[in-house]
Protein backbone atom coordinates (compact mmCIF):
# COMPACT_ATOMS: atom_id res chain seq x y z
CA UNK A 1 0.00 0.00 0.00
CA UNK A 2 0.89 3.64 -0.91
CA UNK A 3 1.47 5.94 2.51
CA UNK A 4 0.92 9.50 1.45
CA UNK A 5 1.67 12.28 3.00
CA UNK A 6 -0.04 15.80 2.72
CA UNK A 7 1.14 19.17 4.03
CA UNK A 8 -2.32 21.38 4.66
CA UNK A 9 -3.32 25.01 5.33
CA UNK A 10 -6.48 25.77 6.78
CA UNK A 11 -8.51 28.63 7.94
CA UNK A 12 -10.49 27.11 11.14
CA UNK A 13 -12.87 29.58 11.71
CA UNK A 14 -15.63 27.56 10.33
CA UNK A 15 -15.08 24.25 11.74
CA UNK A 16 -15.02 22.22 15.10
CA UNK A 17 -11.16 21.55 15.07
CA UNK A 18 -9.21 18.89 12.92
CA UNK A 19 -10.27 15.96 15.05
CA UNK A 20 -13.29 13.45 13.71
CA UNK A 21 -15.94 13.48 16.70
CA UNK A 22 -18.76 11.45 17.11
CA UNK A 23 -22.00 13.50 15.88
CA UNK A 24 -19.83 17.01 15.11
CA UNK A 25 -18.98 16.13 11.86
CA UNK A 26 -17.67 19.34 10.49
CA UNK A 27 -13.71 19.30 10.80
CA UNK A 28 -10.96 18.95 8.68
CA UNK A 29 -9.78 15.59 9.48
CA UNK A 30 -13.99 14.62 8.47
CA UNK A 31 -13.55 17.09 5.06
CA UNK A 32 -10.31 15.67 3.85
CA UNK A 33 -11.13 11.58 4.81
CA UNK A 34 -14.30 11.98 2.94
CA UNK A 35 -12.97 13.58 -0.44
CA UNK A 36 -10.27 11.27 -0.65
CA UNK A 37 -12.79 8.45 -0.08
CA UNK A 38 -14.40 10.24 -3.01
CA UNK A 39 -11.58 10.08 -5.04
CA UNK A 40 -10.18 6.72 -4.52
CA UNK A 41 -13.49 4.80 -4.08
CA UNK A 42 -11.84 3.21 -0.75
CA UNK A 43 -12.61 4.14 3.01
CA UNK A 44 -9.86 6.48 3.20
CA UNK A 45 -8.64 7.26 7.13
CA UNK A 46 -6.21 10.38 7.69
CA UNK A 47 -4.30 10.89 10.36
CA UNK A 48 -3.20 14.41 11.54
CA UNK A 49 0.44 15.37 13.52
CA UNK A 50 -1.96 16.69 16.62
CA UNK A 51 -5.65 18.06 16.99
CA UNK A 52 -6.36 21.59 16.24
CA UNK A 53 -8.79 22.83 18.39
CA UNK A 54 -12.17 24.59 16.76
CA UNK A 55 -11.19 28.01 15.25
CA UNK A 56 -7.82 27.43 14.95
CA UNK A 57 -5.77 27.93 11.91
CA UNK A 58 -2.85 25.51 10.07
CA UNK A 59 -0.02 26.85 7.81
CA UNK A 60 1.19 23.68 7.81
CA UNK A 61 -0.75 20.59 9.31
CA UNK A 62 0.93 17.36 8.50
CA UNK A 63 -1.19 14.18 7.56
CA UNK A 64 -1.01 10.76 6.04
CA UNK A 65 -2.79 7.96 4.70
CA UNK A 66 -3.10 4.91 3.14
CA UNK A 67 -4.38 4.07 -0.20
CA UNK A 68 -4.21 1.66 -3.19
CA UNK A 69 -4.82 4.53 -5.59
CA UNK A 70 -2.68 4.72 -8.71
CA UNK A 71 -3.46 8.23 -8.95
CA UNK A 72 -0.11 10.48 -9.57
CA UNK A 73 0.72 12.72 -6.85
CA UNK A 74 0.12 15.58 -9.22
CA UNK A 75 -3.62 13.68 -9.76
CA UNK A 76 -3.81 13.76 -6.13
CA UNK A 77 -2.74 17.30 -5.81
CA UNK A 78 -5.09 18.67 -8.68
CA UNK A 79 -8.68 16.83 -7.59
CA UNK A 80 -7.94 17.83 -4.02
CA UNK A 81 -7.27 21.62 -4.72
CA UNK A 82 -10.55 21.51 -7.33
CA UNK A 83 -12.86 19.90 -4.34
CA UNK A 84 -11.64 20.62 -1.20
CA UNK A 85 -13.67 24.00 -0.01
CA UNK A 86 -12.16 27.43 -0.28
CA UNK A 87 -11.21 27.56 3.75
CA UNK A 88 -8.64 24.19 3.21
CA UNK A 89 -5.76 24.44 0.94
CA UNK A 90 -3.16 21.74 -0.07
CA UNK A 91 0.79 23.07 0.45
CA UNK A 92 2.23 19.52 -0.89
CA UNK A 93 1.54 15.67 -1.62
CA UNK A 94 4.37 13.71 -1.60
CA UNK A 95 4.78 9.38 -1.02
CA UNK A 96 6.48 8.59 2.22
CA UNK A 97 8.01 5.13 3.48
CA UNK A 98 5.00 2.72 4.99
CA UNK A 99 6.19 2.90 8.55
CA UNK A 100 5.71 6.90 8.24
CA UNK A 101 3.11 8.07 10.76
CA UNK A 102 2.20 12.18 11.01
CA UNK A 103 1.82 11.88 14.90
CA UNK A 104 4.24 8.97 16.05
CA UNK A 105 6.67 10.90 14.32
CA UNK A 106 6.44 14.13 14.84
CA UNK A 107 10.05 15.15 16.92
CA UNK A 108 9.17 19.37 17.04
CA UNK A 109 6.67 21.87 16.38
CA UNK A 110 6.10 25.36 15.97
CA UNK A 111 2.93 27.29 16.94
CA UNK A 112 2.40 30.75 16.33
CA UNK A 113 -0.27 33.31 18.95
CA UNK A 114 -0.84 36.44 17.67
CA UNK A 115 -2.43 39.52 19.40
CA UNK A 116 -3.43 43.11 18.46
CA UNK A 117 -2.63 45.55 20.85
CA UNK A 118 -4.77 48.60 18.78
CA UNK A 119 -7.77 50.01 19.79
CA UNK A 120 -9.78 49.67 16.80
CA UNK A 121 -11.06 46.93 15.16
CA UNK A 122 -8.77 44.20 13.12
CA UNK A 123 -10.94 44.24 10.16
CA UNK A 124 -9.29 42.15 8.05
CA UNK A 125 -7.57 40.13 10.40
CA UNK A 126 -10.58 39.46 13.06
CA UNK A 127 -10.69 35.64 12.64
CA UNK A 128 -6.72 35.32 12.57
CA UNK A 129 -5.67 37.44 15.92
CA UNK A 130 -6.59 38.27 19.42
CA UNK A 131 -7.74 41.48 19.62
CA UNK A 132 -6.31 42.45 23.16
CA UNK A 133 -6.46 46.35 22.41
CA UNK A 134 -4.54 47.21 25.28
CA UNK A 135 -0.61 47.70 25.42
CA UNK A 136 2.03 45.01 27.32
CA UNK A 137 4.85 45.28 29.07
CA UNK A 138 7.14 43.39 26.65
CA UNK A 139 10.23 43.05 28.86
CA UNK A 140 8.26 41.21 31.91
CA UNK A 141 6.95 38.72 29.41
CA UNK A 142 10.28 38.15 28.43
CA UNK A 143 11.40 37.51 31.90
CA UNK A 144 7.98 35.30 32.42
CA UNK A 145 9.27 33.02 29.04
CA UNK A 146 12.93 32.45 30.72
CA UNK A 147 11.04 30.97 33.00
CA UNK A 148 8.91 28.73 30.84
CA UNK A 149 11.44 27.73 28.49
CA UNK A 150 12.96 23.79 28.79
CA UNK A 151 11.63 21.10 30.21
CA UNK A 152 8.92 21.20 32.83
CA UNK A 153 5.84 19.19 33.80
CA UNK A 154 3.22 21.72 32.25
CA UNK A 155 0.55 19.82 34.18
CA UNK A 156 -0.76 23.51 35.37
CA UNK A 157 -1.22 24.57 31.50
CA UNK A 158 -2.92 21.59 30.72
CA UNK A 159 -6.89 21.81 29.35
CA UNK A 160 -7.27 17.96 30.41
CA UNK A 161 -7.75 17.90 33.75
CA UNK A 162 -8.05 14.37 33.81
CA UNK A 163 -4.63 13.59 31.39
CA UNK A 164 -3.26 10.64 33.09
CA UNK A 165 -0.10 10.26 31.08
CA UNK A 166 3.19 12.34 31.23
CA UNK A 167 2.73 15.85 31.15
CA UNK A 168 6.44 16.39 31.34
CA UNK A 169 7.34 18.40 27.53
CA UNK A 170 10.05 20.38 26.32
CA UNK A 171 9.58 23.90 25.17
CA UNK A 172 12.57 24.67 23.43
CA UNK A 173 12.15 28.07 22.09
CA UNK A 174 9.41 30.69 22.98
CA UNK A 175 10.18 34.01 20.85
CA UNK A 176 8.42 37.20 20.98
CA UNK A 177 8.27 39.61 18.30
CA UNK A 178 6.57 42.94 18.41
CA UNK A 179 5.82 44.92 15.24
CA UNK A 180 3.91 48.20 15.69
CA UNK A 181 0.66 47.48 17.63
CA UNK A 182 0.82 43.38 16.54
CA UNK A 183 2.94 40.60 19.00
CA UNK A 184 3.68 37.31 17.75
CA UNK A 185 4.32 34.73 20.12
CA UNK A 186 6.22 31.60 18.68
CA UNK A 187 6.37 28.53 20.19
CA UNK A 188 8.61 25.54 19.89
CA UNK A 189 9.03 22.43 21.34
CA UNK A 190 9.11 18.38 21.41
CA UNK A 191 5.18 18.14 21.83
CA UNK A 192 2.16 20.65 23.25
CA UNK A 193 -0.40 19.61 26.05
CA UNK A 194 -3.94 20.04 25.39
CA UNK A 195 -4.72 23.86 25.29
CA UNK A 196 -1.43 24.03 26.36
CA UNK A 197 -0.07 26.86 23.47
CA UNK A 198 -3.24 28.82 24.73
CA UNK A 199 -3.12 28.69 28.13
CA UNK A 200 1.03 29.72 27.97
CA UNK A 201 -0.71 32.71 25.51
CA UNK A 202 -3.49 33.66 28.27
CA UNK A 203 -0.63 33.31 31.14
CA UNK A 204 1.94 35.35 29.20
CA UNK A 205 -0.81 38.33 28.19
CA UNK A 206 -1.65 38.45 32.23
CA UNK A 207 2.19 38.91 33.05
CA UNK A 208 2.08 42.02 30.44
CA UNK A 209 -0.97 43.63 31.99
CA UNK A 210 0.46 43.73 35.06
CA UNK A 211 -1.98 40.98 36.66
CA UNK A 212 0.38 37.96 37.27
CA UNK A 213 4.76 38.51 37.97
CA UNK A 214 7.13 36.81 36.37
CA UNK A 215 8.79 35.44 39.31
CA UNK A 216 5.48 33.00 39.96
CA UNK A 217 6.37 31.23 36.36
CA UNK A 218 8.09 28.85 38.84
CA UNK A 219 5.08 28.33 41.41
CA UNK A 220 2.78 28.06 38.74
CA UNK A 221 4.48 24.96 36.87
CA UNK A 222 5.05 23.86 40.51
CA UNK A 223 1.88 24.07 41.46
CA UNK A 224 0.48 21.49 38.69
CA UNK A 225 -2.70 22.99 38.98
CA UNK A 226 -4.46 24.83 36.17
CA UNK A 227 -6.13 26.99 38.25
CA UNK A 228 -2.55 28.56 38.99
CA UNK A 229 -1.99 29.16 35.49
CA UNK A 230 -3.68 32.66 33.93
CA UNK A 231 -6.98 32.19 31.83
CA UNK A 232 -6.90 30.45 28.06
CA UNK A 233 -6.04 32.48 25.12
CA UNK A 234 -8.79 32.57 22.63
CA UNK A 235 -8.80 29.95 19.56
CA UNK A 236 -8.79 32.69 16.51
CA UNK A 237 -5.12 34.23 17.48
CA UNK A 238 -3.22 30.29 17.05
CA UNK A 239 -1.77 28.64 14.32
CA UNK A 240 0.09 25.30 14.00
CA UNK A 241 3.21 26.63 11.42
CA UNK A 242 4.86 23.94 11.58
CA UNK A 243 5.49 19.82 12.39
CA UNK A 244 9.51 18.37 11.90
CA UNK A 245 10.12 14.89 11.32
CA UNK B 1 -24.39 71.73 13.16
CA UNK B 2 -21.68 70.00 13.70
CA UNK B 3 -19.79 68.45 10.46
CA UNK B 4 -18.25 65.11 11.15
CA UNK B 5 -15.72 63.48 9.60
CA UNK B 6 -15.03 59.61 9.51
CA UNK B 7 -12.38 57.56 7.87
CA UNK B 8 -13.89 53.80 7.98
CA UNK B 9 -12.12 50.46 7.05
CA UNK B 10 -14.12 47.67 6.13
CA UNK B 11 -14.12 43.72 4.78
CA UNK B 12 -17.27 44.28 2.00
CA UNK B 13 -17.73 40.54 2.31
CA UNK B 14 -21.17 40.09 3.80
CA UNK B 15 -22.44 43.52 2.52
CA UNK B 16 -24.74 44.58 -0.52
CA UNK B 17 -22.08 47.83 -0.95
CA UNK B 18 -21.87 50.55 0.75
CA UNK B 19 -24.75 52.80 -0.79
CA UNK B 20 -28.34 52.23 1.25
CA UNK B 21 -30.70 51.12 -1.38
CA UNK B 22 -34.47 49.86 -1.40
CA UNK B 23 -34.97 46.75 0.28
CA UNK B 24 -31.17 45.72 0.62
CA UNK B 25 -30.58 46.87 3.82
CA UNK B 26 -27.35 45.59 4.81
CA UNK B 27 -25.33 47.94 3.33
CA UNK B 28 -22.15 49.46 4.97
CA UNK B 29 -24.17 52.70 4.68
CA UNK B 30 -27.38 51.63 5.86
CA UNK B 31 -25.08 49.89 9.10
CA UNK B 32 -23.56 53.48 10.24
CA UNK B 33 -26.46 55.52 10.04
CA UNK B 34 -28.56 53.02 12.27
CA UNK B 35 -25.58 53.23 14.63
CA UNK B 36 -25.25 57.07 14.42
CA UNK B 37 -29.02 57.47 14.62
CA UNK B 38 -29.21 55.06 17.64
CA UNK B 39 -26.21 57.22 19.59
CA UNK B 40 -27.63 60.59 18.76
CA UNK B 41 -30.94 60.28 18.90
CA UNK B 42 -31.13 62.18 15.94
CA UNK B 43 -31.93 60.70 11.98
CA UNK B 44 -28.45 60.45 11.06
CA UNK B 45 -27.45 60.73 6.89
CA UNK B 46 -23.92 59.95 5.98
CA UNK B 47 -22.60 60.78 2.98
CA UNK B 48 -19.61 58.45 1.82
CA UNK B 49 -16.97 59.58 -0.78
CA UNK B 50 -18.44 57.06 -3.54
CA UNK B 51 -20.05 53.48 -3.26
CA UNK B 52 -18.19 50.70 -3.31
CA UNK B 53 -20.30 47.41 -4.92
CA UNK B 54 -20.64 44.68 -3.33
CA UNK B 55 -17.92 42.39 -2.02
CA UNK B 56 -15.39 45.56 -2.35
CA UNK B 57 -13.12 46.02 0.35
CA UNK B 58 -11.90 49.60 2.26
CA UNK B 59 -8.90 50.21 3.64
CA UNK B 60 -9.59 54.79 4.00
CA UNK B 61 -13.42 55.14 2.88
CA UNK B 62 -13.87 58.62 4.05
CA UNK B 63 -18.05 59.57 4.69
CA UNK B 64 -19.31 62.52 6.64
CA UNK B 65 -22.58 63.75 8.27
CA UNK B 66 -23.92 66.44 9.87
CA UNK B 67 -25.06 66.47 14.23
CA UNK B 68 -26.36 68.03 16.64
CA UNK B 69 -24.72 65.71 19.41
CA UNK B 70 -22.60 67.17 22.20
CA UNK B 71 -20.48 63.82 22.27
CA UNK B 72 -16.83 64.51 22.09
CA UNK B 73 -14.69 62.92 19.00
CA UNK B 74 -13.48 60.34 21.65
CA UNK B 75 -16.95 59.67 22.81
CA UNK B 76 -18.39 59.26 19.46
CA UNK B 77 -15.21 56.91 18.49
CA UNK B 78 -15.13 54.82 21.26
CA UNK B 79 -19.67 54.39 20.73
CA UNK B 80 -18.46 53.41 17.34
CA UNK B 81 -16.05 51.07 17.96
CA UNK B 82 -17.94 49.27 20.88
CA UNK B 83 -21.38 48.47 18.76
CA UNK B 84 -20.47 48.32 15.28
CA UNK B 85 -19.50 44.65 13.65
CA UNK B 86 -16.06 43.43 13.95
CA UNK B 87 -15.89 43.80 10.09
CA UNK B 88 -16.01 47.67 10.00
CA UNK B 89 -13.67 49.61 11.74
CA UNK B 90 -12.91 53.33 12.45
CA UNK B 91 -9.48 54.64 11.92
CA UNK B 92 -10.37 58.44 12.88
CA UNK B 93 -13.16 60.81 13.66
CA UNK B 94 -12.51 64.71 13.05
CA UNK B 95 -14.48 67.53 12.78
CA UNK B 96 -14.77 69.16 9.56
CA UNK B 97 -15.66 72.83 8.49
CA UNK B 98 -19.26 73.27 8.00
CA UNK B 99 -19.03 72.90 3.72
CA UNK B 100 -17.14 69.78 3.58
CA UNK B 101 -18.93 67.17 1.86
CA UNK B 102 -16.85 63.88 1.24
CA UNK B 103 -17.96 62.58 -2.27
CA UNK B 104 -18.08 66.40 -3.69
CA UNK B 105 -15.13 67.85 -2.29
CA UNK B 106 -12.80 64.36 -2.82
CA UNK B 107 -10.09 65.44 -5.45
CA UNK B 108 -8.51 62.58 -5.93
CA UNK B 109 -9.02 58.05 -5.19
CA UNK B 110 -6.57 55.56 -4.49
CA UNK B 111 -7.73 51.72 -5.40
CA UNK B 112 -6.15 48.43 -5.30
CA UNK B 113 -6.48 45.52 -7.12
CA UNK B 114 -5.03 42.38 -5.77
CA UNK B 115 -4.41 39.23 -7.66
CA UNK B 116 -2.77 36.04 -6.54
CA UNK B 117 -1.26 33.61 -9.27
CA UNK B 118 -0.44 30.63 -7.63
CA UNK B 119 -2.51 27.07 -7.96
CA UNK B 120 -2.88 26.59 -4.12
CA UNK B 121 -6.21 28.25 -2.48
CA UNK B 122 -5.19 30.98 -1.09
CA UNK B 123 -7.04 30.41 2.10
CA UNK B 124 -6.56 32.97 4.53
CA UNK B 125 -6.79 35.91 1.38
CA UNK B 126 -9.42 34.02 -0.43
CA UNK B 127 -12.22 37.14 0.14
CA UNK B 128 -9.58 39.66 -0.53
CA UNK B 129 -7.61 38.72 -3.88
CA UNK B 130 -8.20 37.61 -6.85
CA UNK B 131 -7.20 33.76 -7.20
CA UNK B 132 -6.45 33.37 -10.78
CA UNK B 133 -4.08 30.89 -10.47
CA UNK B 134 -1.84 31.26 -14.00
CA UNK B 135 0.90 33.23 -15.14
CA UNK B 136 0.82 36.91 -16.53
CA UNK B 137 3.02 38.77 -18.80
CA UNK B 138 3.70 41.46 -16.59
CA UNK B 139 5.58 43.34 -19.52
CA UNK B 140 3.19 43.51 -21.73
CA UNK B 141 0.45 44.78 -19.18
CA UNK B 142 2.96 46.84 -18.46
CA UNK B 143 2.45 48.32 -22.20
CA UNK B 144 -1.22 48.60 -22.08
CA UNK B 145 -0.89 50.61 -18.78
CA UNK B 146 1.11 53.19 -20.68
CA UNK B 147 -1.99 53.11 -23.12
CA UNK B 148 -4.63 53.54 -20.18
CA UNK B 149 -2.90 55.94 -18.45
CA UNK B 150 -3.94 59.90 -18.92
CA UNK B 151 -7.12 61.77 -19.28
CA UNK B 152 -9.49 59.51 -21.78
CA UNK B 153 -13.20 58.81 -22.29
CA UNK B 154 -13.48 56.36 -19.82
CA UNK B 155 -16.89 55.40 -21.62
CA UNK B 156 -15.78 51.49 -22.94
CA UNK B 157 -14.76 50.37 -19.14
CA UNK B 158 -17.98 52.10 -17.93
CA UNK B 159 -20.03 49.19 -16.37
CA UNK B 160 -23.62 51.51 -16.13
CA UNK B 161 -24.32 51.68 -20.09
CA UNK B 162 -27.06 54.25 -19.35
CA UNK B 163 -24.42 56.81 -18.26
CA UNK B 164 -25.24 60.30 -19.29
CA UNK B 165 -22.89 62.42 -17.74
CA UNK B 166 -18.99 62.69 -19.21
CA UNK B 167 -17.62 59.56 -18.97
CA UNK B 168 -13.79 61.62 -19.40
CA UNK B 169 -11.74 60.82 -16.55
CA UNK B 170 -8.30 60.90 -15.34
CA UNK B 171 -6.29 58.43 -14.31
CA UNK B 172 -3.19 59.46 -12.88
CA UNK B 173 -1.17 56.28 -12.33
CA UNK B 174 -1.57 52.96 -12.22
CA UNK B 175 1.62 51.01 -10.86
CA UNK B 176 1.92 47.40 -11.40
CA UNK B 177 4.02 45.82 -8.68
CA UNK B 178 4.73 41.67 -8.39
CA UNK B 179 6.12 39.96 -5.17
CA UNK B 180 6.19 36.07 -5.53
CA UNK B 181 2.95 35.09 -6.77
CA UNK B 182 1.29 38.42 -5.41
CA UNK B 183 0.49 40.99 -8.41
CA UNK B 184 -1.12 44.50 -7.13
CA UNK B 185 -2.68 47.22 -9.50
CA UNK B 186 -2.59 50.80 -8.04
CA UNK B 187 -5.23 53.05 -9.78
CA UNK B 188 -4.89 56.59 -8.82
CA UNK B 189 -7.61 59.08 -10.67
CA UNK B 190 -9.75 62.08 -10.06
CA UNK B 191 -12.68 59.67 -10.26
CA UNK B 192 -14.25 56.57 -11.55
CA UNK B 193 -17.11 55.13 -13.25
CA UNK B 194 -18.70 52.71 -12.12
CA UNK B 195 -16.96 49.11 -12.15
CA UNK B 196 -14.51 51.03 -14.22
CA UNK B 197 -11.77 49.42 -11.90
CA UNK B 198 -12.70 45.76 -12.17
CA UNK B 199 -13.09 46.23 -15.88
CA UNK B 200 -9.67 47.95 -16.59
CA UNK B 201 -8.38 45.02 -14.42
CA UNK B 202 -9.76 42.19 -16.10
CA UNK B 203 -8.60 44.29 -19.06
CA UNK B 204 -5.23 44.26 -18.30
CA UNK B 205 -5.68 40.71 -16.75
CA UNK B 206 -6.37 39.52 -20.28
CA UNK B 207 -3.58 41.18 -21.86
CA UNK B 208 -1.27 39.02 -19.24
CA UNK B 209 -3.18 36.01 -20.35
CA UNK B 210 -2.49 36.85 -24.21
CA UNK B 211 -5.73 37.21 -24.86
CA UNK B 212 -5.96 40.69 -25.80
CA UNK B 213 -2.77 42.54 -27.03
CA UNK B 214 -1.26 46.02 -25.50
CA UNK B 215 -1.68 47.53 -29.07
CA UNK B 216 -5.33 47.24 -28.62
CA UNK B 217 -5.86 50.04 -25.79
CA UNK B 218 -6.33 52.82 -28.00
CA UNK B 219 -8.90 51.13 -30.10
CA UNK B 220 -11.16 49.96 -26.51
CA UNK B 221 -10.92 53.60 -25.86
CA UNK B 222 -12.00 55.23 -28.92
CA UNK B 223 -15.07 52.51 -28.90
CA UNK B 224 -16.61 53.66 -26.27
CA UNK B 225 -18.63 50.57 -26.49
CA UNK B 226 -18.76 48.50 -22.74
CA UNK B 227 -18.48 45.35 -25.45
CA UNK B 228 -14.84 45.90 -26.92
CA UNK B 229 -13.16 45.86 -23.12
CA UNK B 230 -12.44 43.20 -21.34
CA UNK B 231 -14.26 41.46 -18.26
CA UNK B 232 -14.77 42.50 -15.09
CA UNK B 233 -12.33 41.56 -12.28
CA UNK B 234 -14.51 39.61 -9.39
CA UNK B 235 -15.42 42.28 -6.65
CA UNK B 236 -13.33 40.80 -4.12
CA UNK B 237 -9.82 41.67 -4.91
CA UNK B 238 -10.86 45.46 -4.59
CA UNK B 239 -9.56 47.94 -1.98
CA UNK B 240 -10.63 51.64 -1.92
CA UNK B 241 -7.27 52.64 -0.42
CA UNK B 242 -7.17 56.44 0.15
CA UNK B 243 -9.48 59.83 -0.71
CA UNK B 244 -7.60 62.83 -0.93
CA UNK B 245 -9.56 66.41 -0.06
Amino acid sequence: MRNIKLIIRYDGTRYNGWQKQGNTENTIQGKLEQLLSKMTGEEIEISGSGRTDSGVHAIGQVANFRTNTSLSLEEIAAYMQQYLPKDIGIVKVEEDKERFHSRLNAKKKQYDYRIYLGKENPVFERNYIWHLGEELQIEEMEKAISYLEGTHDFKSFCGNKKMKKSTVRTVEKIRLTKQGNYVTLSFIGDGFLMNMVRILTGTLVEVGLGKKKAEEMPTILEAKRREVAGMMAPAQGLFLMKVWY
